[in-house]
């Protein structure tokens, strides 16, 4: 497949015919009814820029922790057609969700031949033909370093337009534990709106924002027969989970019972639905870049009523199912060009 | 194995004994030529005190990251004996520091029996007799939640005295790559010798301090025919790999190269030999709750010399080596009263 070339996307549909009349072609990407359905404008649609002027004057960019380089690897060739990047903490998650992408897609792979990690060294990574789905660990700095190195591989590949979101769990404020929410707007521990790094001994800010439009898209992807509900609103973005989310069941607390219960409380005033541990960098880096995402979480527990997370393994995986279903749906709607 | 006796580990010899001399006895622990030797005065030893009032008022405390509860596993038969724990960012090198610390304490399992995750939901955990060993993910939030939970973990267990260390990797200021850095103080990237995280609204510093004593073990624990150096300095930890070290490659960046080598002279000026992403924290949290423990990093690049880590993986195993190999000789030691 040339990737070179801006119709590559076109490119690709004529080697797949090839493999349906010519055994002599060894195609090793996807069958999929849904990705080769609907109008392919994506031949016109725009690479990512980078905000970084040294790295076009670099020989060679090792993106260290996906254990891949723009010289020891062909990315284009790789990754040149992804168009979704889906991120999430834990390596099964995300091996869960590329399974559940293979189903969506109706994605068939050669007979014997299974999908399997393309780096499990610091991210536990898989690609299933257009969407990449990978681990992100814990926390602001694990998916801050993530995104760095996913955006540069973007950039690399030359993938077109793409779309990153995050499928997450997180705390629920005052909405029942299973209840998914995509949102629309990030805080940090102390309510600021923006992504806060020490750059060269200084404090360097950037706005957390999202993206209004595919926030309504994914919206319109909720299905009303669901036996949950899907919300929007603000999510604060916690640097702990114990003490850093008014926890008191962490090895060290110093507040009440009282004092949580009203942070609390005023949380849910301003708006915040859910607390997690990785919204406001993931917000600003694709803000910043121009790069749509969105963030679409479970949640596990509602605050208003406890600290602990005290869930059967049965009920943790449906629920962790709600966002992968959500944004499921949105990839596929997304190929068939029906947004 | 009656861990709630103050003589536990007295007890334990005994069983040992018995396993020796009456096939009756089901023993599944370890056989240990290291774990036995010396004195047994570790039966006076303290167990750890958690700065929560909290927790001792809690039916049960469910170690939501780990996959252990307090109810739902005997914490205190399966880790009472535990002694030291073994801290590195990825699974890879925490299974390599198992399996060394089974030669380091010539540790032997039944015929036909493996060591094996314990769990590897979001950390993977190993243990090898009085060694836990287990991943930290990257960056300050997510080793802090391990901490939280293996604090907590260690006070159920009425484990005695534990000690524990950070195996990491880090870019060195200055010196050569390969070069072992034990910490004996921690900065974060504005240059503060404390942690800080929002709790309830509003900032918490705690001293990110390291204990002398044990840094002082640690470095008469250096073998004098290394091939490489060890050193003692400033550890600075950063919140981000990229923009928060100063590197020029990431998806984003604002500064010049003659910015990025003015700040990491001023840094080098201060004592900062080498900069990881998670040192306040750990040292804060250990030293609150009054833990021995330290950080031991091997360095994969000198940072005056660039930014891309360009290892081979052959010298990449090699350099992560070095730090398991010292705390390996201070565990020994430390068994053997030898210190």
């Amino acid at each position: 497949m040339n990737h070179e070339s801006p119709f590559y996307i076109c490119h690709f549909l004529r080697i797949k015919l090839q493999f349906r009349f010519n055994s002599e072609v060894h195609f090793i990407g996807m069958e999929s009814n849904v990705y080769t359905d609907g109008e392919h404008s994506e031949c016109s649609e725009r690479t990512v820029q980078l905000k970084n002027p040294h790295l076009g004057n670099m020989d060679e960019d090792v993106l260290y922790h996906l254990a891949l380089g723009s010289k020891s690897h062909d990315l284009e060739e790789m990754f040149g057609d992804v168009k979704f990047v889906c991120m999430g903490g834990t390596p099964s998650r995300m091996k869960t969700f590329a399974y559940h992408i293979m189903d969506v897609l109706d994605y068939k792979l050669p007979v014997g031949a299974v999908i399997s990690e393309i780096t499990n060294y610091r991210f536990s990574l898989y690609k299933v033909g257009p969407v990449l789905s990978i681990s992100h660990g814990m926390g602001v700095p694990s998916i801050g370093i993530l995104l760095h190195e996913i955006i540069k591989l973007l950039y690399h590949a030359k993938a077109k337009d793409p779309v990153i979101f995050r499928i997450g769990t997180s705390g629920g404020i005052g909405v029942e534990s299973g209840t998914v929410v995509i949102s629309d707007n990030a805080v940090d521990g102390l309510g600021n709106h923006f992504y806060e790094v020490a750059v060269l001994g200084k404090i360097v800010r950037r706005p957390a924002t999202f993206n209004m439009e595919l926030i309504e898209q994914l919206k319109s992807c909720v299905d009303p027969n669901d036996s949950y509900e899907t919300v929007t609103g603000t999510t604060m973005c916690a640097n702990d989970f114990y003490e850093g989310q008014g926890r008191l069941d962490g090895a060290i607390c110093d507040h009440s019972e009282n004092e949580k219960m009203e942070y609390l409380a005023q949380l849910r005033e301003r708006g915040v639905v859910n607390i997690e541990m990785e919204a406001t960098v993931f917000a600003a880096l694709t803000h910043h870049t121009g790069i749509r995402a969105a963030i679409v979480c479970t949640t596990l527990i509602d605050r208003l009523q406890g600290d602990q997370v005290m869930v059967t393994k049965d009920q943790m995986e449906e629920w962790q199912r709600r966002p992968q279903k959500l944004v499921g749906e949105y990839i596929k709607r997304s190929l068939q060009k029906k947004l």
